[in-house]
């Protein structure tokens, strides 16, 4: 065991060390790989963005002398080494793809917070008792190779790293086939094996919802996350002549599809008067998709969340037979693609974040995630949770996606001073 | 004026002279150009596809001694001469290229029969007083490049040349970019401008609907074309998170264009009990069409066809109010794109069709065309008819389309038979 050099220090030391000025540079120079014109991101999963962006990662981790290892679905481990090398490491993060026309923020606040929080130790010439790891987690997004969560799924053995690495994009490219690509962009990264044990997770996130905002609170305490079900329905009809097939001839799969979504957001409709339910019809696709030939093939994308698991799973069960009902002549099949129930947060991890959030004195509420994390997966493996900043209208999944650079630092500050204590734990 | 050099054979001599086995390999040849694995063809219009089509074509003409010439929107001419060069030409033809799952006759008949009509007379040694000419009409299908109709309604100064010189395909490449690539396929055709006198126009195609095969006819007499208006709808919203935001907050794109779809089809369904209306909403386009992202944006296209341009017109303009209606909280831009009249087919082109039909002896109906073809342009310009064969269970824009040989070569017969006498006139 090696021995701390310097009395350990006031976690207050710690949190004072974050610089706002740094943190937000950094935002900005993340935010420049796959900028786009509206102001947003563009860096899909394994593109050469996403590469682009490890590499910047791996320069600052490579003057800060960190040490950076790679596991086998790509997820990137940024390591400040703790007194005692061979305790399980506190571990930070979230991920750095983004949607199409995704925001500077989301999941790149995540990483950079993490990352601040190393060189603010480094700083203040502090060494935790465990090592404090930064992951990076691949393809949290699932725009590009769907579904997403690819990361922290494979790492928390939630899904097989064999499924993951067959997914296709729309040009045929499987992940197995892009990950080489951003895997050599951190070429001094060591080789790792998949589900090292972990003593907890924290995860720093913009809200993407406009509680905090609306509610005047600087940090949001997560409590948990809602459940998400995702489901595809693909409506097999048959090509026609738009010009000489009757109506009643034709067995339409845009129509048919049409028919079924509608029907679908009515009987949610009714049954959800609170509007608590999320219902998402966010991907349609159409073959041959020519204005003058019924469309023999329809595809579309449900995403239904919940706070309550059996409202999620019994309107999930209810989606096929509606399907079915509205199918007229077609053929329809409905899949279910991926399943997360509802997760609390609670425990060690759940505790540091309550008690740096109370202890730094900023305005602050508990509330729950209406988004997905990465920090979902890692609560099945280690006490895991999150701190959120506000977004500006609760906006994300956009180009037009906003945070103050005040906001992010008092973020990273709670976090900090969270690892800190898990990390001398 | 050139003497003819034998005595005026019987038209019966031409229509015998048509040889089925050759017309049937010369669709073959046709179709293996683009080949779909489904055994369709795809064929875009000004694609590498159709230049090598159009070698096919030069090359047989070439081999014949009939003369090529193109326009300036890539209309593709095949003239066999006639006795008095200086009369205006009788002219067949159709189109080349085909929708992206098309099949092997739609088009394509009408410029081989053409073909076949020419190898008829030369092998008859039949000259005739005016030349016959074998039109191959650029982009009749308009799903590369849209809307279509570009050749024949260039042709007829339907739509100024200059308008579509500009339109882009989803590529962002212009007919003006694509053009040069298929001409240059027929480097020995002259330049010719754009719509010459014609004396007559008759234009042989698949039926693309039911009705000659339910009533078994082989030939078709065509009437007329009834009236298409096309329209676009565009619909505005808003991007958000599928996890975060609640419906009622929501700007959801593709939400609105489902409700505006489904309150079209049902206006349409209840004013059209005899289902004579042809409605089709064949494309729908969404970004960021992402699973977990609430549309921005849809796009879906609208076909409208009926015999009656007043039941089209009226229903045509209610759907903009429809769409307002059904828009929620998002903005949405309707704007027709194509409106085509309905066509009557009558005078000297559509007696010589139905003439040579009766003297041949083949069962035969009268009827209206459900599809819009070349012919209806040319029906502004000159007297013009078609001439219909059947299609199996009516399916056409449909890998799966399919005809006889035997059809194909009866139609040809009429075609040629027609066509002799309205160049004899």
């Amino acid at each position: 065991m090696l021995t701390v050099d310097r009395p350990r220090p006031s976690d207050q030391v710690v949190a004072a060390a974050v610089d706002e000025p740094r943190l937000w540079s950094m935002h900005m120079d993340l935010a420049a790989i796959g900028a786009t014109a509206a102001g947003g991101v563009c860096r899909l999963a394994l593109s050469a963005e996403d590469a682009s962006a490890r590499s910047l990662l791996a320069s600052w981790a490579g003057q800060a002398g960190w040490r950076l290892s790679v596991d086998p679905i790509g997820n990137l481990f940024i390591r400040r080494e703790g007194a005692e090398p061979s305790l399980e490491p506190v571990v930070t993060g979230s991920h750095i793809d983004t949607q199409p026309t995704g925001g500077r923020f989301d999941g790149a606040y995540g990483v950079l917070a993490g990352i601040e929080v190393l060189r603010a130790l480094d700083d203040a010439h502090v060494t935790t008792r465990r090592a404090i790891e930064v992951a990076v987690w691949t393809n949290e997004e699932g725009c590009r190779f769907s579904p997403g969560m690819m990361g922290s799924e494979a790492f928390a053995a939630l899904r097989p790293l064999e499924k993951m690495l067959e997914v296709t994009d729309a040009a045929g490219v499987s992940v197995s086939q892009a990950l080489p690509h951003v895997i050599a962009a951190t070429p001094n990264a060591s080789r790792r094996a998949l589900g090292f044990p972990l003593h907890a997770y924290v995860e720093a996130h913009i809200e993407q919802g406009p509680e905090l905002e609306r509610a005047g609170r600087t940090i949001g305490v997560v409590t948990g996350i809602q459940g998400t079900c995702r489901l595809r329905v693909e409506v097999t009809g048959e090509e026609a002549h738009a010009g000489t097939t009757r109506r009643s001839q034709r067995r339409d799969a845009l129509l048919a599809a049409i028919r079924m979504v509608h029907a679908i957001e009515q009987h949610v409709e009714a049954a959800d008067p609170g509007d608590d339910v999320r219902l998402t019809f966010g991907m349609l696709k159409l073959r041959p998709n020519v204005p003058s030939v019924v469309a023999s093939w329809a595809y579309f994308s449900i995403d239904l969340r919940h706070s309550s698991d059996e409202v999620m799973l019994r309107l999930a069960g209810e989606i096929e037979g509606i399907c079915r009902k509205h199918a007229g002549g077609c053929e329809v099949q409905v899949t279910e693609i991926q399943r997360a129930l509802a997760t609390r947060f609670k425990g060690a991890a759940f505790d540091a974040v309550l008690a740096a959030t109370r202890s730094l004195g900023y305005p602050y509420m508990e509330l729950p995630s209406g988004a997905g994390h990465d920090a979902r997966q890692m609560a099945c493996v280690c006490p895991s949770a999150m701190v959120f900043v506000p977004c500006a209208g609760g906006i994300s999944h956009n180009e037009a996606e906003s945070a103050t650079s005040t906001d992010l630092a008092a973020g990273t500050r709670v976090l900090a001073r969270a690892l800190y204590e898990l990390a001398n734990s």
